[in-house]
């Protein structure tokens, strides 16, 4: 499943950076999920270049729902959405032809592809297309929400600058939920400045995202390649900019003992709980009840307006390449409604499989 | 697929840690590789415990080739191997029957299953099944190997005690698969002075573990969720004690801009590289034929012998564990040869993909 | 895969009858196919209602091609098509609403989507979802018949009216995909009259296509659930009017004894053949070089005009329905273009199986 | 999934012939299901051959239970069950070795496989491996008997004697249920005469067996690629002397009206049922609640004892094939209670997919 991702709930991603359209299929969501289109747009809107931060390409996201939905909620049968692309400029691409962007698919994808890739905008690879992922991953998050289920990322760290993880939930969540840039501490302006800073010397900044997940019931997930932190994982690399992912204390626990890494099981109001969460709320694959929290590492956007040494594929000479498009300096902003939408959608898959594709009705 | 990993090439798993036999079958493998049970026997010894650094469970891995082998080759159906558990000792988990031990999966298991799950020695959890995975895998490494593709994991961080990165391909795979103990440095008796001192304070330590692939030709994978680092990370999520991964430089991309991080191109004899490789030789989800690098983060064993908090979920009562079993106090050697096992499964399926069915014959 | 089929080529279908707009997403294909909008647009005229013999609804399938093709070629990534709905009366069904058509979706549909379905002309069950996958499986079929595999299907009974099987290989394949009205003898006008007698009674009738494939190699299929008649029988099935598969002499070998049914091997021209072809070209679920033949029992079209007894599963009573929309009084030529498309991509799919990701370039 | 059938529920098939042991996994399957190994004997001496009707290989079927099961009942692991094979006879095959037998898989394999697979006694492709498959299969069925869902299959034709079709409902299906030689008219003793008169002319019959399913709900299975007998005619024409599936009328529907074939629906103590069943209890891919109800063209067995013409694909010369070993004059009788046991398997499936994996507990 080369393009889609999931066994009971299932997406599939089609569409081009500089195509007409692009477009998700999300199908085998439960039938009567209310599907808001304002919810929607607001999740796209997160996800939107704007300001000095972002790219300069502006789409308005002009979505369209081709099917599964009626009467304003979902039928059970494929939702799908299309985006159409307006703000195209493919003339940027053509007189770099052949140019290898260094940390770019394009080499890779020549050689995958034999030459017959759609090589505007990074085609099929483009950051463009989670567009249509955030899209329909919008009624899923609903549907989660309407069960208790909240997904919340926020950027844990951007350049130099450091938020501090997630400690208070659901709190936090519903905080980074209700802010634009999505940080816990009064970091912004300075993530800015970083941001800002980079775009000046024609360089990027990479981060880290933070998310967690508050709800879920323990025993979701599976003991091996169907693993909570697999199946999360797998979604999560297919993110280009995603280099690392991490769950609870992940690298860190390379460092403590056992005594220290380890979770003390407790009563809480009766309820079984851990006292930390070194463990990221997954044990064995499985969801254990305490919140799911993961980190994702996400490299410096790798379109730069520098000098960069290459290679041109066609010729095969060695050229200096001098990209003169619209740059992203960061993306960990625009990232996270992404990671969100992903996370939704890989546990609408985990309940329908557990509870029967009629759970989140 | 549950238990079952892989498109073209599947690994499905089953067995117990203290059931009859523990087993794996590869369906999908061409037909005609060779099949060389000393091949098998040696990346199982690889694996298996022995001395003070590992649990004092003695298995001797007398693997059983059931099906899929014909005249010392593959046939192109389902290859099984079975191996029989010998060294159980249930009676120590019968004693804690119902307490939770911390950072294990009992608990989830007893609210997933409901009670029935097999609770010996982690049952279907337990890294013993490894040992099956890792016979199968033998015969996908001698594939590859056949085909120029080589693939190595050591030791980069144990405790507090460092190796360095690999750097030489692929001169230092080759040594590290050399080694019992897989480190390129001389680190080896710091090292298991850290798991000695582990074991002494009955705790248990953690690391890094690095793997290197070469020969890999570019154009591997696909642009989104069978991105080669979503179906790699999926596969090395599966194992319980991983809870982190990261591509090339991984989480160091995020201190770093795009001017540092890019990976200039350049031609070297002719053929298309690049200058540094903090891609861990994939980008856009493929392979760009530079070295695939990844490093997992191996938690410390969670079974330690001291008396930990925790709650007995039959009783629904807090309680203190005493673990008496025998324990592993560090697991970063042997889970070397499942690392590489399990990558050259994922990757016999992906030129499986590429380029048929009988590629790898 | 609930509205997706396929391994390594994969189609996704979506949309509704009286939705905006129909698609279909066929993932996986090489990259470098030639697509011709001229060939999707015969294939597509080919299934379209046309005359007397079909339902009066009038689509003139102005197809889109949203994704997956740049420079009049496949690129590798997945190849979405669009086609609008444009003749709706979705008045038609509002006053039946809740009457169970009989022999129809309708009642099953209300009890699995929960009242949340699109019940206007079948919702996502519809006969209208095929023109996507025509669609797209004419880009499949041109893929094939460079690689000289050639695909036809034509009418071998429709009501009482018999055309003769396919004996003749590969002529009278070419000559029935010649034909807009497929059948090997001149019994077009008979079988016209056959459909055209049963629209003055208000009814419908049934038949038997037959399928055949030639210039596919020995070797597609798998010992078992990817046989080669599993994969095409599943996919056959998914057909709503489709309720009999067999393949070679099917149902009629029930009668034969083994030395009548075995197909004798022997030489011709120094090609190993069979004098017979009972097996329909496939033998333990794997093609044997001969053409692959198949027929498929249609039934008669339950939309019909005369008073039915039924229940409404609204009001739990029993009712008479008066259907009085447009409607088919056979589909047999209609569904031949649809088993042409499905076959091929089957068939796709089983090449870059077998011989990789580019063998359809 | 070459040898896997199942999305939720997952059946993996592994072994050959004359290979040490053949097996099945079986993953997925609810935890807290009774594993009684008397009915996993019962229906494996269903299938065993014995008497003058059967090959005269004898297994005894000594199964062993090497996962899954823990205190007498599944744990939610997968559920592998291991059969030696004892009584095998290569030397039967060896003196053929090259001798493509008619309509076997012989000459496909060869080519498939590249001259590795094993060749004794069609190795993987035997009916042989359909042990194993029943065996898991009986644990699946007593799964569903104990929600109320009954299967049963009974020969309905052999050669040119014929039983009567299933219309008493569940009383017919017990009644086939309990004898060892299942039909539900007295026809026992003509279809044995038909059968050992066959065997004294060195030829074989084939015939046609009915499935009926009750006890099923409404609205399972999916609109397309998983329709309910989508999935099910996969899982028929994975065996191997399968040749056509239809469901209810089937065929005969093409001869008839939509006036005559249509389902009129109507009320039954309160419950919505149908007046007919010529759609065999699967309308648009979904059940209806009615019987599920199924025929399959089993075609003569292969093996016959006359001489045959045929090719020896290792020299690319004619030959005349004089087959010695064991055959069996029929397997009508044998193939009834390995369809229940895939019909089993996939309604396991459906039924964990739409209430959810702990549904059969």
């Amino acid at each position: 499943m080369k393009n889609s991702l999931g066994t009971s709930v299932i997406l599939t991603l089609f569409g081009e950076s500089h195509g007409p359209e692009i477009g998700a299929v999300l199908d085998g969501l439960a039938p009567g999920i209310p599907v808001d289109e304002a919810s929607i747009a607001a999740q796209l809107a997160r996800r939107r270049p704007q300001g000095r931060m972002d790219t300069a390409r502006r789409e308005p996201d002009a979505f369209r729902i081709v099917s599964g939905v009626f009467n304003g909620k979902t039928t059970g049968a494929p939702l799908c959405i299309l985006i159409p692309n307006t703000d195209t400029r493919s003339s940027d691409y053509e007189k770099n032809l052949g140019l290898a962007r260094p940390s770019h698919a394009d080499y890779a994808a020549h050689v995958k592809y034999g030459g017959y890739e759609d090589w505007r905008g990074c085609g099929h690879f483009s950051g463009r297309i989670t567009a249509a992922l955030v899209a329909v991953g919008a009624v899923a998050l609903a549907a989660l929400s309407a069960k208790g289920v909240r997904i919340a990322t926020h950027i844990l760290r951007c350049g130099e600058v450091n938020d501090k993880p997630f400690s208070d939930f659901p709190a936090e969540l519903d905080l980074v939920n209700g802010k634009d840039f999505p940080v816990i501490l009064p970091v912004e302006a300075e993530m800015e400045n970083c941001i800002l800073a980079a775009r000046e010397q024609n360089d990027s900044v990479g981060g880290v995202i933070q998310t967690a997940v508050t709800g879920l019931e323990a025993g979701l997930g599976e003991p091996w390649f169907d693993a909570l932190d697999s199946v999360l994982a797998r979604a999560l690399f297919s993110i280009g900019g995603i280099k690392g992912v991490e769950f609870g204390s992940g690298f860190a626990l390379a460092g403590m003992t056992g005594s220290e890494a380890n979770d003390a099981f407790c009563l809480e109001s009766g309820r079984i709980r851990t006292r930390t969460n070194h463990s990221g709320g997954i044990q064995g694959g499985l969801s254990n009840g305490m919140p799911v929290v993961f980190q994702c590492a996400v490299k410096p956007t790798p379109s730069i307006a520098q000098p960069q040494q290459t290679v041109n594929f066609l010729t095969g000479e060695e050229a200096v390449l001098h990209l003169t498009g619209r740059h992203d300096p960061a993306i960990v902003r625009r990232i996270c409604p992404v990671v969100n939408a992903l996370t939704a959608i890989v546990l609408c898959d985990q309940l329908a499989l557990r509870y029967g594709t009629d759970y989140l009705r």
